[in-house]
């Protein structure tokens, strides 16, 4: 088992100026492994209420992730509910139960703690350092947070960011954790703290990556048919660590190419409501919309 | 002479939170025309007041720009006053004062109707269609436009933009022109009304180009110490249009690279105040910047 991935798995109701869903399954973890499936092995480490569905269980199965850190626990699933405005900008929260999710403590199977790459979702950083602690030789250790924990966990999150490897986090949020307004000044006080790579995802306008060596910047993909963001950079994460994790690749190469995957993941989830789209992919398909990305942003050298 | 570039000449009074100036040279046809000036030669067709400084006039004459088309009015020349926010992000008009600006109504001196490159700078659509019959047979026809030409004079901007070979514009325009919330969307609506191609600025995010067949998108240069963004949407179109008419390369390859010597000028552009960058740069300076370009935005194919 290659990728172990910590977060939530959630009944999302969404609602878009193309439509509404109510109640379908989404998450954190849920997005990440299922867009990771497609380079690597994947374990997710999660809770769920007795209320979650046989058949949602089966979307993780069909695409081989191992759902046996998957907790079971009394009372309901996690539910989120959100609105998304008219050019899919904004989105506002409606609802959060965090029902299960409220009391998680993710204790790590014996075979998990051999997990080589780590995920940590956006949970409390108190838990992903206590996810941390319990994996035996980790290789690389990406991380994810949000403005709540740098609001409310400053101190913990720092902590945490000591032991990180690569960060994944949006614009506004390195803004805000670094409380400084210029984006790559901002960046360059993060990796000071611990980690080796930032990667900065920026929603319609791509991602950036820094370290201390290099910037790297992708566009996103362009669509005309933007269905639902919900998940967009969850399956970005899971493309990048799960294309970090197939290829083993860990140089500036390696992860240049790892933004572009987890770009494609991410085209491919807003496609569709919930899954949909993300969980029917081959990889013809992932490899198709790659070379696409590369097309989209070549230009010639000068002499 | 190669380029005509139509547009203002302005005095700027701009504040941002790492300085202030009063009365510095500035307006759309300053900044092209000294960004073009690197590429190829240029020619402004503007009108300044009796009050306009001959050191001002200086600037254009230091880059070699055909200042002939340059009228002298009665009255003050146009001035505008700005503050932007803390992460440069938003500007607030504070002032607007026409002066001669206001009467102007560009004819064009007999040299200046060979004109091979016409740059067509925010002005009303109706000025823009008279200096386009002015010129007797342009190669490429480059328009800029604004919201408030969208709102108050759509019909005529249409007439103009079925004329036009390339539109510039930045991404909150586009959506507003097309009436559609989708960037990609509203692109394809704007290229079916005649441009052959569009040029989307979006600021701190890049560029993107998109015409029938296929769609570029580059980055903004990352830039640590961004001191004032003023002039750096015109100082793109002077880097876009400077290298079309400088490499006469109006393929899909030329397309591209304009677009990153568009980049190039516009970070240069906002590291200081008015011209002071721009105006002092050396071109292996350019040349240097755009290979940095390259590596920002470079990843390896997949096989």
């Amino acid at each position: 088992m290659s990728i172990l991935a910590v977060g939530s798995v959630a009944y999302d109701t969404v609602k878009t100026p193309f439509g509404e869903v109510e109640e379908v399954l989404g998450g954190s973890a849920t997005y990440f492994s299922v867009a990771a499936s497609y380079f690597s092995d994947v374990a997710v480490v999660a809770v769920v209420g007795e209320d979650f569905a046989e058949r949602d269980l089966q979307v993780f199965r069909d695409r081989g992730v191992d759902v046996d850190g998957l907790e079971r626990a009394k009372g309901k699933t996690f539910r989120w509910s959100g609105e998304y405005d008219f050019a899919l900008n904004d989105c506002r929260t409606l609802d959060t139960q965090l029902n299960v999710f409220g009391d998680f403590k993710p204790r790590l199977l014996d075979k998990h703690r051999d997990a080589h790459f780590l995920f940590l979702g956006n949970i409390s950083p108190d838990l992903q350092r206590s996810v941390l602690r319990q994996v035996r030789h980790p290789k690389l250790v990406v991380c994810d947070t949000m403005n709540f924990w740098i609001e409310k966990e400053f101190n913990s999150l720092f902590e945490t960011l000591k032991l990180v490897d690569i960060l994944i986090i949006n614009d506004g949020e390195t803004r805000q954790l670094a409380n400084e307004p210029n984006l790559y000044r901002a960046g360059r006080k993060i990796l000071s703290w611990g980690p080796k790579a930032l990667v900065i995802k920026r929603g319609e306008y791509g991602a950036i990556m820094m370290n201390t060596k290099s910037i790297f910047g992708a566009p996103a993909f362009p669509l005309e048919d933007v269905f639902d963001p919900t998940g967009a950079g969850d399956s970005f994460a899971g493309g990048f660590v799960g294309f970090l994790a197939g290829s083993q690749d860990l140089s500036e190469v390696g992860i240049r190419k790892a933004i572009v995957f987890g770009s494609v993941m991410a085209s491919f989830d807003v496609e569709k409501f919930s899954l949909d789209r993300l969980k029917e992919l081959t990889f013809p398909e992932v490899q198709q919309r790659y070379k696409e990305f590369k097309q989209l942003t070549h230009f010639e050298d000068i002499e």
